[in-house]
């Protein structure tokens, strides 16, 4: 009998989102009258319609398919080359970061490449994350077998957990220990926090003396209004040598639904062979994407290169701000009402103490019948997360000042 | 420093079709007259432009995502529910087979879903394959750690090669030994042969005995015309507790570039532990799909939909007969020119056996320099395809004339 991957039997039970839709499920039912009233602040999912420019794109290369002479099969496994092109001179070479053509590589979405880029990663690997954290870095880690056993608070055995906490402004420090791979995600979901060039220097300081790699997740740098904050792990020198980004057109062009991202694998970054060898991954990268895939649908490559025009960019900062108005009104609502907030500056998610010493599933309870608010419990999150609950910033305008009206009558 | 993964050091040089292109590309830069004549019926890529009513589908759906009321953000993971239970319906429902809507997993192809599956099966897994064969069943277990070293045939040690040749019609019998897993590909790519259901029964009658599990590729189902061989494994008896199946709207709807197709995973189908608990593997599929992806894109996933509505079936229907005339065509002027040919009755390739002993690289060199014409060289697909090439049918009905014209001249 074929045998299956016994490391997805390691998975804890619920993820955390089903979980949620359960409680919110078995809550309307019971309550239809507040059911009505419900407002959505939980899973991290886009509201607004996508940019026009975008649309446009999109219709247009639909169209153009149906036309035998503009036809287009089969595209390069690694995108298109004016998408590849697009994004490494907006998002870099126009912010004097040195990132080639062929060093950016097309996905269906970031959630998707946490998942692709263990396949060019050895079993060896010993792993950090930050906690709390995205639970897909986590999950990806187990399901290749790449830890051990679950423990009782979520966590796994093999893994590194870097503490985010109030005391460190959720920017972990480096640990004491030897690691191999490190994961993190500035601006941080779920936290909101934001690394500084000098906290990511000490990251690259790390990754040089450990000769480790960083997989540093961008998919919010949209959201970073600070000048002194680094949107690019590459804006650090010393960075093409130890650090991989994931970036993606989900939560600045609205793709949540369209599904869109890219890596950035720099020709420099070397990894090890266990008798020592040292190779550049930017070829098991490229033969990853020729082997398993065909790359992306051709009207969502030029949907997502239109974001980059002159009317996308202007369409996408408008989004950006609209979704930055709700955090800032959140924010000031908990803020307002005697909770201790967090986030919400330069991340369209509000992180917040519970108060009363509430657990997070138990605040996720209490918002969810006095307020009828759904939020995201911070323990989903890890153990660190206990105590805490996000409040995404991604609704309509009505709906946030709804919810920060509802949130000063918490007393 | 982080290691790699080193069994993507075992892969071979080249992947087939960049090696083609190569060789077309300095063919075509020395003689630039030819080049202009030039004719490709290599890579299996559709020309055609998709049925209206998928471009239709899509640019309703694209338009939607720019309004808010019918704004679309994460949708399930594993594909809409309208999807998954058209595809049930349509495909396997209302041809007597059982299939539920919740079996169906949508995808961004097969080729995708080829590397996806071997994430939920276990490392121990010993893996049949025919030979000659579509190349990524090899290379995603060669990725996956799965085989030993290649040999310098192009096989891999570790690996089962199930020889498909003239004297066998190129369908293989079970192997004597035992396998946990057996890729199937019917209508096959890249010999265009097809199975009955007498030599899929004896399949499923080995799986039964040995527990294995069958991967069938059935991605050219709808190239059958011959109404006693079966579209899917699941029109067998048995089928449902030994088989996954892999299904693409590439090759039927044309969405090569579109991206779209899924996975029938029925919920009988068990797998096992070490230690010998038994287990589905639905779930562990389920989980995958949750966890690494947040499924295709919204306007592709309304364009799938739409090839199962009448006008969709119809346009469906035209884009096979064309391709299926050329096949008819291009299968006869090989056979006129006194060359062996195969397939090309219920497959859209037509597997020829080279004259004057040549190898297929020979065979490949002499098409391209004498004809202007570009083939699939019969090695590229396994040790078993060398002394053959593949033409593809997929092309316009005046290159396929002009081709089956030039065939005629290889005297």
């Amino acid at each position: 009998m074929a045998y299956l991957n016994e490391n997805y039997l390691k998975l804890q039970a619920g993820y955390l989102f089903p979980e949620i839709a359960r409680r919110v499920r078995e809550f309307c039912q019971a309550n239809p009258k507040a059911a009505e009233r419900l407002i959505r602040c939980g899973i991290g999912d886009v509201t607004e319609p996508l940019p026009r420019a975008a649309i446009d794109a999109m219709k247009k290369a639909v169209e153009e398919l149906g036309v035998r002479e503009t036809f287009h099969g089969y595209g390069p496994e690694q995108g298109y080359e004016s998408l590849r092109s697009a994004i490494a001179k907006n998002d870099y070479r126009d912010r004097n970061i040195e990132v080639a053509d062929d060093e950016i590589f097309v996905s269906d979405g970031s959630k998707c490449d946490c998942g692709y880029i263990l396949d060019i990663l050895g079993d060896q690997n010993k792993v950090a994350v930050p906690d709390p954290v995205y639970p897909v870095y986590v999950d990806t880690n187990v399901m290749a077998g790449r830890t051990g056993c679950g423990r009782k608070d979520g966590s796994y055995e093999g893994i590194v957990y870097l503490p985010c906490t109030a005391e460190n402004n959720f920017v972990p420090d480096p640990p004491r220990e030897h690691v191999d791979l490190v994961y993190l995600c500035f601006p941080n979901n779920p936290t909101g926090a934001v690394a500084s060039r000098g906290q990511l220097s000490r990251w690259i300081d790390y990754a040089r003396e450990h000769d480790a790699l960083l997989l540093f997740d961008a998919a919010y740098e949209a959201y970073i209004s600070d000048p002194d904050i680094p949107h690019s792990i590459f804006e650090m020198p010393g960075a093409r040598e130890c650090a991989i980004e994931l970036r993606s057109f989900s939560k600045n062009g609205g793709f949540t639904g369209v599904r869109c991202g890219f890596t950035v694998m720099p020709k420099s970054v070397l990894a090890r062979t266990e008798n020592g060898r040292r190779l550049p991954l930017h070829p098991l990268w490229q033969r990853r994407w020729s082997t398993k895939s065909n790359s992306v649908s051709y009207p969502v490559q030029r949907g997502a290169e239109a974001l980059y025009s002159q009317e996308g960019r202007k369409q996408v900062r408008e989004l950006i701000e609209h979704y930055m108005g709700n955090a800032k009104l959140l924010r000031n609502a908990a803020l307002d009402s005697g909770l201790e907030a967090f986030g919400g500056v330069n991340a369209p998610y509000i992180w917040v103490k519970t108060p009363d010493g509430l657990t997070s599933w138990q605040m996720f309870d209490r918002m969810l019948c006095e307020l009828n608010v759904v939020i995201t419990p911070g323990s989903g999150f890890g153990a660190q997360g206990e105590g805490y609950f996000r409040i995404s910033a991604f609704n309509s305008r009505q709906n946030a000042e709804e919810v920060a009206r509802r949130l000063k009558m918490l007393h």
